[in-house]
């Protein structure tokens, strides 16, 4: 399988290195023999037809700071668009940051990928949040898998789960922790009784918030994922316009010991029913199974018959991330795999 | 779909009872249109080539105890096999109770269904317990799709999601409650100090233990779930003897009362790993997001990258057990569907 890699950071790298620590297992298991042949990050890209070694894009990478530099293969100033149309490849691997302000670049390179019929795998959520209904028609239309599992939950397979508690039954809302570095956030002021900006200073020294934590703050990030899982969970046309969003930014310490006497916690929680999805801190029974502590990630859907279902698990870092990636990547192998079958037959 | 059913106590009423409400959804969504052809209960069994209506069979049931006193279709004291054998079916659902002290007998119907081609979904867990290697053999020996999600969690997709963790990743061990009756037990004398035999008599009224509760109690039950599991999720191909069991009978509520003062609580956990399987009374911390109250199940499953993932719902029901079987019909079916699907690609 010919893989076109777009996004080289901490996700895109975990997946270089799973894939080369998996290749025994992936082969003998699933038949799935997986080649890296382009690479591109935001400086340029590397592209050889028999594939590129994991250990030398790696050391590249770490060197120069772009793919672009690499001895042979290399490209500098050249951008993603060639990597997914001139490397003849199967499958795209979109694992650029979920830019909300410039969604249309991420967007152009699911289209080429689509349009070529190449498999699309990604793990940004900004192209899924703007435009996914048209994106999976766009997969229908060109008869290409299109998987995403890794944007919402990390390596927590929550998507795959709600699917499957939606088929013979049905989902009639959600409400969910998706973002972990609030999570911290809103723990550590109710462990500790700090007030917001130290908690967040705290949360961007151990690296859980960007140093712009606007996208987390602001409730953007689950308003991106809240959209993904109202169109895959709930087969709603959603877009993230249809999200009303109130964030944590500067909540009040008091608003949190307030709720410690009634033994609650406050949380911010998406949510999904039959008025709408929206994003808000909502105060949780600490006997909750949503009470989730750190940076933990937990997902409550509440189904017709039987009730609620809750799952909990780590929703980031790159390898947890990288993880998803390769499940999806083995899914759409399977697909390929099913099709070929179909044509040998008699 | 030609569907025979044995067993049609609480989940196999509950199935036929579901499969008539979902019958539009089931056609429109997934163009299956399930036709109960043949059921059997202790006492008899009932057939008819057109399809049995529920109303009839619910009816019949109530009234008379069997489905064997059907009017036309009705016939008394004949056995299982014979809905199997003669009935034509394309699958066959088996809802009988998991009786471990004589498994031969589910483990005949599974054996001739699947000899006759015929799909196999279960809930039946002692099959599984005695013989899972050898029947998930003959399934694929006979190129027939044997699905078993009720057997663990009811309707709570425990062992789909834990087939999804071990996708792309790998679970090293995993602990679980998958017993709701102890847990109820547990919590109640966790919460009210009460002497084990109060809260097992507790249970008993309010229908969550069986008259005989030994199944439960001694652990027999999560000691058959985790057969399942170890088989399903891990690969092991192992039988209920391979587990070491201590159940919870006549626990002494001191021991409650002391792990309390540890801010812990005792639960009755199901163990895989690399020591071996076990089911044994354990300390929990109370912050654990396996500390679950009442008849909860909860699963945690140890995964390489990524850690801990647990999911949590109601482990038990009729209505719960009949949306998993429900689930795997549709599975089945969509083996038939793509099976058809290549025989007539040129």
């Amino acid at each position: 399988m010919r893989i076109a890699l777009v996004g080289f950071g901490v996700v895109g790298k975990s997946l270089v290195e799973l894939l080369d620590a998996q290749r025994d297992t992936l082969l003998s298991r699933h038949g799935l023999n997986p080649k890296i042949v382009a690479v591109a990050d935001t400086k340029g890209i590397a592209i050889c037809e028999h594939g590129l070694s994991a250990a030398e894009l790696l050391a590249c990478k770490n060197a120069h700071a772009t793919v672009g530099a690499m001895p042979a293969h290399g490209q500098l100033g050249v951008h993603a668009d060639r990597a997914i149309r001139d490397a003849g490849c199967d499958v795209l691997i979109e694992t650029s940051p979920s830019d909300l302000r410039r969604p249309e670049i991420a967007i152009g390179h699911l289209r080429s990928a689509m349009s070529a019929g190449m498999h699309v795998v990604t793990v940004n959520k900004a192209p899924l949040a703007v435009a996914m209904p048209a994106l999976l028609e766009l997969a229908r239309y060109n008869r290409v898998g299109f998987r995403f599992s890794g944007t919402v939950g990390a390596g927590t397979p929550v998507l795959a789960l709600a699917a499957r508690c939606a088929q013979g039954n049905r989902i009639r809302g959600l409400h969910a922790i998706i973002n972990g570095t609030t999570n911290f956030i809103l723990s550590r002021m109710t462990e500790t009784g700090e007030r917001f900006d130290d908690a967040l200073a705290e949360a961007v020294r151990l690296g859980y918030a960007e140093t712009d934590p606007s996208n987390d703050i602001d409730a953007v990030d689950t308003a991106m994922k809240l959209t993904i899982l109202a169109n895959h969970v709930m087969g709603r046309r959603a877009t993230i316009t249809d999200v009303r969003r109130e964030g944590i930014r500067g909540i009040a310490r008091e608003r949190l010991t307030d709720a410690r006497t009634r033994n609650s916690v406050i949380k911010l929680i998406g949510r999904i029913d039959d008025s709408g999805m929206s994003v808000a801190p909502e105060e949780v029974a600490m006997t909750s199974p949503l009470n989730v502590g750190g940076s933990l990630n937990a997902v409550a859907l509440d189904c017709t018959v039987g009730g609620e279902v809750v799952i909990v698990g780590r929703g980031a870092g790159g390898p947890e991330t990288a993880t998803a990636i390769l499940r999806d990547l083995i899914d759409v192998w399977q697909i390929d795999f099913d099709h070929q079958h179909r044509r040998v037959q008699p």
